[in-house]
């Protein structure tokens, strides 16, 4: 399968898909790999990547975006059969300003447990308090004008 | 089309798909809808939702799972030409013990300015550290297992 998609030889995730660069995987398909996240937030954190080569969420064929999602949802419910996790985080960022530093599209799947500190680092990364009228009129005349 | 989906006549998002609550539309298609979310990280902080009822990731039909993910990158591709974002993170949270308050599938759509924090109010929900290698094998064998 690697052999048969597109791929980035400088890419460290093309290169995970191609084996050569080992990875602690968790899950595959046709168009999909799931391996163990180094650095992880939570005991279980994994990566989804689609197999073909795409820098982010915006390069990304939609099919792919659809299959690692499905992945990513797959993945989650095992993590809460099989680690006992209460909740899952899938959170991807789309550009450096968003976080991303692994320039092949990934989903971060991480498993929550409640209250376990030594298993779970994840803090809330905003805290949600009401916005600006005019901003949300702005933004939203932006985004749907033709 | 709301009247054909699964619905849940209590949950909140089923009644802004229904449009019996108010909300600030700025996407659609046949089985997603994405409005602002009121409690903005950032400016044109939006939800993606499927039209259909399902309380979480784990419980909505993959086909939703992934429609939504496909709007979710389309609308994250007219954030970065509308609203001139540098960046996008998308996120869901499952369970409670993700963050999870309102339990209809939704993937926030988040816009990134760099260095902007008059717009941009995240932080980045972990420090990444390397994992401890006992707890990596441990979680890959759990996962992995037949």
């Amino acid at each position: 399968m690697p052999g048969e998609v597109n791929r980035d030889a400088t890419c460290l995730f093309c290169r995970i898909v191609a084996g050569e660069v080992p990875a602690t995987v968790v899950a595959e398909d046709e168009r999909t790999l799931a391996f163990l996240d180094i650095n992880p937030a939570s005991d279980g954190h994994a990566l989804v990547v689609p197999k073909a080569h795409a820098a982010d969420l915006g390069a990304a064929d939609p099919e792919d975006v659809a299959a690692t999602a499905r992945a990513a949802q797959a993945l989650g419910a095992r993590m809460r059969e099989r680690l006992g996790a209460d909740g899952v985080n899938v959170l991807t960022a789309w550009g450096e300003a968003a976080w991303q530093t692994v320039f092949h599209l990934h989903w971060h799947v991480i498993p929550r447990y409640a209250g376990d500190e030594a298993r779970d680092r994840l803090r809330l990364p905003w805290t949600p308090s009401p916005g600006d009228p005019a901003v949300l009129a702005s933004v939203a005349a932006r985004l749907t004008a033709p």
